[in-house]
């Protein structure tokens, strides 16, 4: 029996790590499983990030990895660690009998998305499969099952591998967990090879991990799932005879070791005790997808982001301000689900501008969640700025200066009461405002998170309804749902005097930011050339204030994170608009 | 006779950039020169970071890099462009008769510190040598001759060359220039062969370019040295028998491929007209290092690093608050010798807290600077704000919340002012203080562009003292110098209230943010271990805060930029304090 040990470690804490990954190998062999498969870079944490440059990081894995290797009881583990040699690798350890038999290094690393492999590894020369009593097993790390002709097809074309097990850690977006299993699937065939894969679960800054492990078998597909966006100890009987039949099927093409690298493979030959059989007698079946809708994935991305943010940061409680608008009411509602009502502070800051009905929306909203909600005005505070500023922007200002100091103002007395009470600061900003630079730096962009920085407004509303059809009530007043959207910094304001309509804008911001579409590719996509003219020009000019943004959830396939790495000087593009 | 055309581009905009590499190949052909030489990517601007990622930029690049061949006059130009193929390179076109004859694609590419070619670019597979009626020069970019075994050994071995080029853009930092130069004089004389070493000059965003070009001659040093931070087009009579005396060299290694996995060298043919043989009449001599002290550099490079940032950003003037301190003093000063005193306007924003003595100095500097100074007290809205937070705070609230809604009022003021009237504002923080997180998110933090943000405290002051000694007067007031630093965010507070003295503090952040040193080696350095923990654990924990400041000058080989990727959720670190 084989145990995919999907685990939730922490960035830099060895130790906790440590701790985890012994308490789940010990799990796997009180299971009865003969082999436990632990996540990339799991004993690290992923992705370390610089650490990586640090040698007393670098050095500290090695010493845990070996500590962890001699506290590992009777079972073949295999752990994701940083190695330390010649020069830093993304390994996995394979530990029998307290002793790190072998290793296997990565071999292709992605450079890409938010992905800086290169920036920190050597590529691994040498690949390996493991001889379990008879039954080989090759190993590979994320990326290496991610294209044909790779590390896989080698392990059973040159190995004898009848099952895989890949360590990963692939970050969540939107439709990719589907697209990891036709992956899963894909290798699997072409192979033909039984494929374990084991995904890291948790978040780290940006990024999600919805865990989601799985092992694929070419005749039989899905014979186990593991949830997602939780911990799990997954356990699949796959016995020997079901292994060894895969060596009876065709591979889907002949394999060529063009693609793969290596210059050599290792056989490691491991002894293993007998086992009793009644594991070899469960019948491996295909499972049912338990998958989750696209909507529903977003919001447990939401919350799971939130919660590891929260938490990995040391505090307990969070604060945002509440305007009556859709994005503060739906950045509530996911604290609240993922911290508890006690654990969520809201704020009702209203001005001149303010209309009654944002104030209704916020108080019935502070009621629907049951949080506690303080009520300040900051009208005086706004007046005594307009007098300091009356010599210079003259008695009658209006226009974004005056609008935005009113932003500001909630900003400061949101991170007043963050800086005494020791509260995380929420920013509320959705996507397609950020994309648009339609947000006040230091104002509403202040905090410590951006809860919901990567859903297009069309998409908030989406997960807001969610919210609401789960719950059977209106979570979320339909109220703030069905009105149209207004920042409310000077009277009778709508988004649409500055913005196109959302459902115009957010499928050209789409099409523009996620799908890297041009111009010219956009029009021809349907859309009218001036929407996308004034679409493109907005976004290049407001990077300047997406590179003082809080750190968010990445949901999409191109978030404003280490995956958008775009100039802030480069007003002269003369080439971007082939329109 | 070659030229050395040390030219300042803009990132995306590949017209202009056109017109301004045109007019420096004219400059040249009217100067007489066989070839002329232009700096990495100088089509495109360097770095042009994710704009690589969209193809209607590579595309654009190959269609202007094709049209400025057509236009280049009767000389072979070298010209630094994206070539887009099967893959994206970082590419040299070799122009002759206003066609690209051949294009050699860089083979090393960095991926470390703050650069990212391996994100975007493929790996050169075939060197290039060119044949100007009989004379062999070989051609590389940037960190091709960065290490030994390279392609410029094998340019010389395979290829016969006499003179290599080499295209670069290398950024600035402290102390660089003297490496590189020691660089260019290593792969010279390991050819042997002639260097032409043609450095990009401007700033993108965070990065300098410090230009010094030059030619190395093995035998004879540095024959042609073009000066730094400013374009130049660098005129070196290089005559055919000087560049024939190197073939009688011994070169200083045996030449072994393995460190340059080229497949194939490509030698192209270019005729060359006959040309009148004054040029080679000169006989060429070392030039001394005409180099700037390790202070003047860092001055020159933060005034090239503004002036860019507010062109290229399409600002005139720029704001800043003066406390009366020595950071914003500083700021102030360099402003003013980039821009000119008409624009840069000073804001001074006293409190209850406020000294006569920084009243004083704020208005010494203003007058000493000659620019407009903005008084605007922070008293009224303050009180307004305590009032607004009492319920909430108490009534005799102190500490830091309190603290920072004072920087934090005087941020909203600045960026009223910056939003009125479209000043650049400049945030005055130094590098010990961000390190620390001894300053205030959205209050002394905010603005668009933090032009010190990489001199450390006892770096403020050297510059500072350098810009006093430069004029012969006190443009900065020497007690502004000499002061004990403080924040005056309450009564009698000092910077030595929660920092540990400067002098004290600074090589421990420079030992371990610069030099990325353990706890241990720095506590080895001889610094007290009490000391080196509280520094790092509160570098560490300070990390949200980095990631919201905005760019400035890069100055030390590791700023807090795209050379600093640290994880923010990153608590509990078991492995870092080795003492």
């Amino acid at each position: 029996m084989i145990a995919l040990a999907q685990v939730n470690t922490a960035v830099g804490d060895l130790d906790g790590n440590s701790e985890k990954i012994l308490d789940f190998a010990d799990r796997a062999v009180e299971a009865g499983a003969d082999l436990v498969v632990f996540p990339e870079l799991c004993l690290t944490g992923y992705p370390p990030e610089d650490l990586l440059l640090k040698q007393e990081f670098t050095r500290g894995s090695m010493v845990a990895m070996n500590k962890l290797a001699a506290g590992i009881g009777d079972i073949v583990a295999v752990v994701g660690f940083v190695e330390s040699d010649y020069d830093t690798f993304n390994s996995a350890a394979v530990v029998s009998r307290g002793e790190i038999v072998c290793t296997y290094r990565k071999t292709f690393l992605p450079n890409y998305g938010v992905f800086d492999e290169k920036r920190y590894f050597g590529a691994g020369a040498g690949s390996v499969v493991l001889d379990l009593g008879g039954i080989r097993v090759g190993v590979t790390i994320c990326e290496d099952i991610w294209f044909a002709g790779g590390p896989v097809e080698e392990q059973v074309a040159r190995g004898g591998a009848e099952l895989v097990v890949n360590l990963s850690a692939s970050p969540f977006n939107r439709g990719k967990h589907s697209y990891r299993e036709q992956l899963v699937a894909s290798r699997s065939m072409d192979g033909p090879v039984v494929i374990a894969y084991v995904n890291n679960v948790g978040a780290q800054d940006e990024l999600v991990f919805d865990g989601g492990s799985c092992v694929y078998h070419p005749q039989l597909g899905f014979i186990a799932r593991a949830p997602r966006f939780r911990e799990d100890l997954l356990l699949c009987p796959v016995d020997f005879g079901l292994l060894k039949s895969v060596r009876m099927l065709e591979p889907r093409f002949r394999y060529s070791t063009a693609n793969c690298p290596h210059d050599s493979i290792t056989v490691c030959e491991i002894e293993m005790p007998a086992r009793d059989s009644a594991v070899t007698s469960i019948a491996a079946r295909e499972v049912a997808p338990g998958d989750l809708s696209p909507v529903e994935e977003i919001f447990e991305a939401l919350l799971l982001g939130l919660k590891e943010y929260v938490e990995d940061n040391g505090f307990e409680k969070v604060i945002l301000g509440l305007s009556g608008g859709i994005d503060s009411a739906l950045t509530a509602a996911l604290a609240v689900e993922a911290l508890g009502p006690a654990n969520v502070v809201c704020v009702f800051l209203p001005s001149r501008f303010t209309s009654e009905q944002s104030r209704g929306s916020a108080y019935q909203l502070a009621d629907s969640l049951g949080v506690r909600l303080i009520t300040m005005s900051i009208d005086e505070v706004f007046k005594s700025y307009l007098t300091s500023l009356e010599p210079e922007l003259g008695p009658d200002a209006e226009g974004p200066a005056i609008e935005n100091v009113q932003a500001r103002i909630r900003g400061n007395l949101l991170m007043a009461l963050s800086n005494r009470y020791g509260w995380l600061v929420l920013a509320t900003g959705n996507k397609s405002e950020l994309s648009m630079g339609y947000c006040t730096l230091y104002g509403d962009m202040a905090g410590g998170f951006a809860l919901i920085k990567d859903l297009l407004k069309t998409q908030v509303y989406e997960v807001a309804r969610y919210i609401n059809d789960r719950a059977g009530r209106q979570v979320i007043p339909v109220e703030v749902i069905e009105r149209p959207p207004t920042a409310e910094l000077r009277e009778d304001q709508l988004d649409t005097d500055t913005l196109p309509p959302y459902d115009e804008l957010d499928p050209v911001l789409e099409a523009y930011i996620e799908q890297g579409r041009s111009a010219g590719d956009i029009v021809e996509m349907g859309f009218a050339p001036e929407l996308v003219r004034r679409v493109i020009t907005t976004v290049d000019a407001n990077e300047y204030k997406r590179r003082q943004a809080p750190v968010g959830v990445k949901i999409t396939s191109r978030a404003f994170g280490r995956d958008w790495r775009m100039p802030i000087s480069s007003l002269a593009r003369s080439w971007t608009l082939d329109i």
